[in-house]
């Protein structure tokens, strides 16, 4: 510390010699000066900054998690560094909001100078993508294409490599599963669980069959749901179950770690478990808000080029509207809302079980 | 304004005593208070204290625009009222985060008690679908039942009633239907626009033929795609095909009010036509913003009950997913950035046109 | 569960009745509606409901933190509840945009019909500042007047009976003051600590000392500040010193509660110090958003009625501008990042006191 | 049209390869890589990018708004970009929240290596405020020493060079001096509207005495401040007075430019004046969202260093605060509220007055 470090420069520092000079209207190059291709460089490039911050973000949290055994303080590490990306990706969908005031017709001004480039062809969204964990052949494809038909061999290849890496929704996956509480429990756990679940099921089919604002007709159909309601749940506590709804696509999450997800849900109260759910829920929340920023983005695409086809041919605002929904990576933890028991009902953990799950140093009452 | 006023006390007039007293847990009266079910109660009485500010903007703007003449200065007026519906609407947005700080499980200590209401039950947000122009034989029917079905008589009557007045769309409709530029204009605006839309469409044409990033099958859909759009522009010129699409559900706006929004897209920058374009960006921009709410909503409904059915036996989410694109009502707008053409080819206004939609004090140059 | 509960209809669940019965515009009483009132009466009631919402989180809050021994398990309900304020604050300030699309032109409109109501009224607001800690005499008085002259008796009773209970503030103190791992140690922590400061503020004064780019004058007022620094740090080692300050008004926390505070943000890594340490980052948040309010709130208000006095003859915004920061309840724990040293130069703990700050079950390496 | 131009790739027409290479961790140079000191480059550069884009807003307001005369469809142009700037500054403002993920402590980690870099050698944010209009002699003084006095000489020598161009203050300036309705009115406005201001103070000065609230101290005060507003009004009515309140600082725009503004904010409900009102709102809003972005600075700034002098050698957060408001450029814009009365009593406008502030073509009555 005592070496004295030499001074800096704030514009030095931040490079912004290169990084001011890198907006270059194409409409300016072709003698049209065009007002608004600046707003659209820069918000894209805006995006891009934050992009590389979320990947480095995403890639700490794989290195912690995948680590053997994870340490305990860094479970901490990893949720404040999600709800980093948390807090970008509401920048992320806001920034939508300055793009839209540039108007449609402003946009005609320069659009066709920029054909074919598109954001499909952002490398580094696709990455994110990838270190979330979405798998190469549960993307939509467009227009039968590979999604990455319309980038350069150079980035091809990138990302075909990068699909091979252990992505955020297998080290956790991974890290579930080594959750120990589990099979060591003294009392049977599951089994009273079931019980518990057994009991919930039969109360709600009653309300269901009681419920005088429903027709018959939406009777059968609400007892329709319910009976497979009851299937998922016993595919919850049947291995075999879980692995034929796995090869039908209806989840993903290994039946193992979805058990783990589960007990922490079930008992984030307990000291050693509100980390870790703190982190189940962070990835919900930005699966959530990923899903939620393709909508918006497909809504911005519609308004701004109506029904035609987009900058690089793409057709658009379909496209990616249902891109929305169908690239979620963890729908698993979402959904585990349908497996959750009222507090009331739920089996009390017999006590050296709850202190196992405690700080050396309690002062809970026994 | 001699006569003083009584004076005024804040929670008075606020009538406090009645609105802080408007709040009663189910699960207290039941012996088992849920504390997140205050939360509930207050997110959700925000949101209805909103939906009563909405009515009353939207039904000021349909007050206005039912005026016939429309008085200029009262176009202003309604475009600050429709920002102000906007405003309004970044709030039910970001309202969704509150909520979304109780957890599912959090929900369940209390949900049960709650059966069968539902936010389906809420008569002003219907109301607020209704005044802005959703009709009711486009509403997406959940489990075959009427939207109504679930709501008191005296709130069935209410609604039905409500879908017989004027709607903000049926207001917005006539008064584009009276703008008054497009038939007397001595030149031939819509032959010339026609003219420029044909070469702009050859243009395109060549684009995707010439794209190199394109496979053979690629463009064969494309130049599908492209047929289409050169369809729709036929249309528009041609009254019968519009009356065709309207006739298949593609179209809802008249004919002749289509053919007005987008003159006043085109020539906004013309004095008279400022303010209309900023009151047809700011539906667009309520359309937008409602779509997102719904989606938003339906998101967070997966989150907090997962497949499972909702209070009121709505299966929820997957329904109102669907609701937040077909529950638009001003899609014709927004579509119309897809008959937009450059400004560098727009046919140029001759002098005594653009004369009669200027300022009577002027000092633009002839 | 098996008694079935009355089914339950959402508009009477919500006591909508009441609730959109609340709104009588003055304007329209007396013979002369504007619009705009109605605005202006729904945001402060929007405001009342959150109000009343955060008092609730709050108060329970303080519950769980005046227990005694305070379960681990609370800590993280307490930090959620409070991250459900900071959720609630950032809709309050939202709001404000909202109410700005009144004009003032537009609040002219029906300003005298309020004469004297005023924000200021609010007893609610006043119950969230003492509810939190504000204390009486440190409130800036407005024109001499004790903040509750303008409130009618009864409310001046309940915030004068409010300000005799546990605040946040209290409890808070209360509960670091019991925070185990300090004088336990068998290592001499504050000791090291102390030594690892000295070096620190050693280098920093060589930096200012080195630092090319002061001008003489600045160097001498910044080693000036700096010998301020070093004071407040004996202050930390020192309770008289403490003493002295809080006899001036610069602290406000106990000298063995801010000690507490200072290892908690200082080892925040340790599993059991985690949600401790996320505990007064959020209060640092609800005191900047509150800050944040207050000056926003300021600006709306300084906008609205320029330089004149408000309604209820507050002359508004200077004094609204001022309490922003002097209304600041927590400052002594924004101002522990004072006292924070760089994780390199930071006391190791020793590893039977670092396993006393684990979990039972670990699979922390030793 | 028909020459086809070269095909384009986003990463290129981005310079994505240059942007995403510009950011180099100094803890990382010195073999102490800091994980947050990424973010730190980040979010710093993300504001430069917005602030290039604003200051290209700005320029191209000040060209159009200079032109003499100004052409009506350019206010409406101006006004749509000054939005974009607003909406700019919600990001900006929002994007503190991104920042502040990182916490005090983690910023130690690689703090020392910056010294002396500091954001306030930000040279664009320097010139947005020169740009917008603030002046040399206007600004505070830290620690005595010229703003400039911190970055390069280059640089220096640009801001001394933007400070001698015309400012957005000046160019609105210059316009409003040349609003033609003022003078030439056939009718005597400014008497008319002297009268009954006359009126209104009067009231105003009777709802004070008789507020039943108000001790006898408060009223004195509050009798004193109305007697100040009083003579703003008058000031407003003589320019020698103006003139002596511009010598003391209180008013800065000329008084013919200051009479112009508050005529349009009167009467903005004319159709010519409806866009120009919208621009003088634009600005207040510019500058309220710029005051309330350095007071969230200063706060950030608090929560991040304390009381230590900052990167650069700054005391910081109570220079940066103080600045919030004494930089505010168009102040007597939002004072203009001061002056405004209601609509029940300001002069109603003659028919041949009201005609030529109309458009050409009308369909209003008489």
């Amino acid at each position: 510390m005592d070496k004295p470090y030499p001074p800096l420069y704030y514009s030095e520092y931040l490079e912004l010699d290169r990084l001011l000079d890198s907006q270059h209207r194409k409409s300016e190059e072709y003698g049209d000066p065009a007002h608004d291709e600046m707003l659209f460089i820069i918000v894209h490039q805006a995006y891009e900054l934050w992009f590389k911050q979320v990947l480095f973000e995403i890639d700490s949290v794989i290195a912690l998690l995948s680590e053997d055994p994870v340490q305990e303080r860094h479970i901490g590490v990893c949720v404040s560094r999600l709800q980093r990306v948390i807090e970008i990706q509401k920048i992320l969908i806001d920034q939508l909001r300055v793009l839209e005031t540039m108007t449609p017709l402003d946009f005609l001004d320069f659009r066709d100078y920029l054909f074919p480039a598109s954001g499909f062809q952002s490398i580094q969204f696709r990455m994110v993508e990838i270190r979330l964990g979405l798998q190469s052949d549960t993307r939509l494809r467009y227009n039968h294409a590979a999604y990455h038909s319309r980038v350069s061999v150079e980035h091809r290849d990138a990302l075909i490599a990068a699909e091979q890496e252990t992505s955020l929704f297998a080290a956790l996956e991974h890290w579930l599963e080594r959750t120990p509480f589990l099979e060591s429990d003294s009392f049977r756990f599951w089994e009273r669980y079931r019980a518990a679940v057994h009991d919930m099921l039969e109360h709600d089919r009653s309300v269901i069959e009681g419920n005088p604002t429903l027709s018959d007709e939406e009777k059968v159909q609400q007892i329709h749901e319910h009976a497979r309601t009851a299937e998922h749940f016993d595919a919850m506590f049947d291995p075999a179950k879980h692995a034929a709804l796995q090869q039908e696509g209806q989840r993903r999450l290994s039946h193992r770690a979805t058990l783990a997800a589960l007990f922490i849900s079930l008992y984030r109260d307990q000291p050693i478990l509100t980390m870790p759910h703190r982190l189940l829920a962070s990835l919900v929340d930005i699966d959530e808000l990923f899903t939620t920023w393709r909508y918006r983005h497909a809504l911005m695409v519609h308004r701004m080029i109506g029904t035609k086809i987009g900058t690089g041919g793409s057709s658009g605002y379909q496209y990616l509207k249902s891109t929305a929904e169908s690239h979620r990576i963890f729908r698993d933890l979402t959904n585990l809302s349908t497996f959750l028991i009222p507090r009331r009902v739920l089996p009390t953990l017999p006590e050296d079980v709850r202190r196992r799950l405690g700080f050396v140093h309690t002062t809970d009452a026994p």
